[in-house]
């Protein structure tokens, strides 16, 4: 059980982000991706699609072995976790409660903390990331801001043109007049462009990457859970090496390319599959 | 014969601008529109995928009695044309052969026409415009570019912006360095954004918007088979009225937002159906 890895899935290439996080605090473990390319994006389908869908990418990733699901979509995560955890008996880690925690978590100090949330439109509709918030902290105030933009402009690789401050500025003039204490980067492509965002809202503005803090609730999980795999590889583990294993469910030649452009590495080992009711059809 | 609907099928919104081109050219017909909003976009899928896809729409409104079907979806039309018209027995338009032919026909004074073609990356990358206007023009220069951004773009509705204007120069430097005769919008997003587009290549350039072309060769073609309908209903005609039916895949309600963004008026008729193998499953 210990050596086995860890499934992480995604509507699409979004997730590679949640991959590198987990990759970056667990280099000993393995990691099968699986990105819903040929059904992205999930943010714009309804309850019902996204729960069928999520069900589908987790008992696909369950039948290949693995000891515990990482849904790294952000939609799936606000929409379809209840259902997932039904349908494949393995711990199931999305990554809203962890981004709402550590954003709780890292403003303590503050009596009445104020919490910014940037997300797709899905998600803030969701209100997903608010109720992850005020679980963890009642007295906190949340403010949240779509800004559709940013996915396409990650995916084209414009992590600093003058058009992307500009867009930036004005997503993030209402985050800014609420002048928050920090912000939840709720959508798996935004920390792709951190940097133009940081600039926009101010170093003193925390920001929170639920990619990361969800790889730090995964760890928790694995040693509470004594999961942890034992063998030394860490050493000589890269991103996208071929110790993990990537699945496409369409456009592979595309999800490589954008995979460089997002972690500045290829897969070594990337399939394309097809995905109906849990069953490989190809 | 006559009096059945034309049926008119895309990946997604984007179609609604074929849609109303060919009701302001056709007011005496009526439309069957199918968005296939759970499977969108098309433009980053395999070609394999695309022909599933663009079959099962088409026996859906096959099943529904239509007497032609327009595929008003650039990379389906690019792609899979061909395997469409074997899939179902009726007179099939895209928009990629009419409007390369409407770009040789503006240009026809030149001897050596310089056509420019803005579209998706799939569609760029599928040569389809290229091969149209040549067939359509032997000595025709052609020069594309991908525009990626201005499909989110319309979508948000982003019309005039500073923004939508900068990223405009950057997508169209190339093309205004090649100094075309006519610009085709090989994207049904881009008429949305045809005012910053002309203004950025200039007045002079002629922008030859693919629906408007289908729509005139729809007419001609049922002028030629005698499939007019002759009832009168031209006067009472508006966009979205109750003689038209649109059908979407998914999400529904953003569809119904996103028409009123490019049409000014939310369809009177409007259903969500799921689509596999031709059966309409709910």
């Amino acid at each position: 059980m210990n050596k086995l890895p860890i499934g992480i899935f995604d509507s699409g290439v979004g997730g590679l982000t949640v991959y590198r996080a987990l990759h970056d605090r667990l280099p000993n473990e393995r990691f099968i991706y699986l990105g819903d390319t040929a059904r992205v994006p999930y943010g714009t389908k309804s309850l019902a699609t996204v729960e069928r869908y999520a069900i589908e990418n987790s008992q696909f990733l369950a039948s290949l072995g693995i000891k515990a699901l990482v849904v790294a979509c952000n939609t799936a995560s606000a929409l379809a976790l209840p259902a997932i955890r039904k349908a494949v008996g393995l711990d199931v880690v999305g990554v809203i409660g962890p981004g709402g925690r550590k954003a709780v978590h890292l403003t303590k100090d503050h009596d009445r903390p104020k919490i910014g949330v940037i997300a797709t439109e899905a998600t803030v509709a969701s209100n997903a990331y608010v109720e992850a918030i005020r679980r963890a902290s009642a007295t906190a105030e949340v403010f949240q801001s779509a800004c559709p933009l940013f996915v396409p402009l990650a995916e084209e690789g414009w992590t600093a043109e003058t058009e992307t401050f500009s867009i930036a500025n004005k997503y993030l003039g209402q985050i800014n007049a609420f002048a928050p204490d920090a912000l939840v980067l709720g959508c798996t492509h935004y920390p792709i462009l951190s940097q133009v965002i940081q600039q926009t809202v101010g170093e003193n503005v925390k920001l929170i990457d639920s990619g990361e803090a969800t790889a730090e609730e995964v760890e928790t999980l694995l040693i509470n859970k004594g999961l942890s795999n034992r063998d030394n590889v860490a050493g000589t583990r890269e991103l996208c090496d071929d110790l993990d294993h990537f699945y496409v469910t369409d456009a592979a030649e595309r999800f490589a390319r954008v995979a460089e452009r997002f972690l500045g590495a290829k897969p070594s080992k990337l399939e394309a599959i097809e995905i109906y009711g849990g069953d490989q059809l190809k």
